[in-house]
């Protein structure tokens, strides 16, 4: 692993909330930044292991305010123009959602090509932490992970084919939106009784795991962010020793 | 972070390939491991950090070769019997295809729930390494996850539903069948000009990156294992300094 001089510019993902998931590189990167650039979503285990001489630039958007995306831009931009050793920490994985693909286009254009480090997505770890495989033979054979934050004032997802398609669903930033979601993929063919998890502060010490059917996805009680896991494989916790005389082992 | 006492068993992601893409945690269980017990697509630079006076059982699956999942299944509750720091140690997630959920599901049954470590899967990485940015606001809002193995004799996914969704889809384990999944995409609605990328040894210095249409992968000449990445994003390089006058950069 190399360390990096000045003018050095990177993306990088902050993994779901533990910084014991963070990966090795975007811990050395974090701990040799001179600026931090980072969303509202990075935690605050993982902020800590910022140099306390470092500049720490906190461009979270939050509903109402925050920081527009443009803004953002420039302020990569000027960074990487002042020739600094530059973190752009992004929540879960730089490329999923969260725009970080803009972020590195923004910044290629100016000149600048960044380092991609990529980071453990809430997608795959909140799960995980709740005992869910999105993956398990005979079940699921395929995962989706689609937003739940409309763009352009709609939800940009075909939600009937995706209920179609037969694997797990996840559903990043889709608390608001999950009754709209969960009668979408009705409609589309899932059944009300397909098992649904909830994982809010996933991997942290106030993680949260909640359980119910799609059709009762409206009327759970859930503040966001979480993380939905929606198909036969939230209904498991497979590290749970007391439940695991009820999965069948299906041998080979 | 804690260390791990005896009788301690981690279901880890050995990540893509880097050893820095470890996580943190996956790094200190690897080393602090009494034993571990490993995949064929795990990388030498993860084994690497094994303790030379640590125990390492190869277990991967070869085509007409390897270790059957029973008797994986029988290797893990044994060494967990006896007591010992065990990791075992899968490429990329754990839960991410790799059958991680039914050894969980073991090694509950026989009274051990094990601690399970996520890993950066190549489905994300293997892109990010050739620049694409698996979502993108405006031309993918979704992406899905798919392998390209049978199971039970059969390709287990609902193509037409998937060329549907609208999203990217990243099959892992689907050299073999590349031409059949083109087919079976196009068939569903796909264009024949849908961008795809091929990576293999992603994130390693022998890395290769791919690009074609979808009606010309059958043809690609490529080795197993490999990432396919199909839709508009595959056509990008996000950090490529050159290319990057070419995309449009939508602002909010």
């Amino acid at each position: 692993m190399s360390s990096v001089g000045v003018g050095h510019i990177a993306l990088v993902g902050a993994g779901p909330g533990d910084p014991d998931l963070l990966t090795v590189r975007a811990a050395r990167l974090i701990a040799e930044a001179d600026v931090v650039v980072h969303d509202a979503l990075v935690g605050a285990g993982v902020l800590a292991l910022v140099r306390p001489d470092a500049e720490l630039i906190d461009v979270g958007k939050r509903p109402g305010a925050g920081v527009a995306q443009e803004e953002t831009n420039a302020i990569l931009v000027r960074l990487a123009n002042e020739g600094k050793r530059i973190v752009r920490l992004k929540g879960g994985d730089p490329f999923v959602f969260g725009r970080g693909g803009e972020e590195a286009v923004v910044l290629a254009a100016a000149g600048f090509a960044c380092e991609i480090v990529p980071g453990i997505t809430s997608a795959v770890a909140a799960p995980a932490a709740a005992g869910i495989p999105i993956t398990y033979r005979g079940l699921a054979a395929s995962f989706t992970v689609v937003t739940g934050h409309r763009q352009y004032g709609e939800l940009p997802v075909n939600w009937a084919a995706l209920a179609q398609a037969g694997g797990t669903i996840v559903i990043l930033m889709g608390v608001a939106e999950r009754g709209v979601i969960a009668s979408a993929l009705m409609v589309g063919g899932l059944g009300g009784d397909t098992p649904v998890a909830a994982i809010r502060l996933a991997t942290t010490n106030r993680q949260v795991i909640s359980r119910c059917r799609l059709d009762g996805l409206s009327d759970l009680d859930l503040e966001s962010p979480a993380t939905l896991v929606i198909g036969a494989v939230a209904a498991l916790n497979v590290t749970e020793v007391a439940a695991a005389g009820a999965y069948a082992v299906d041998p080979c």
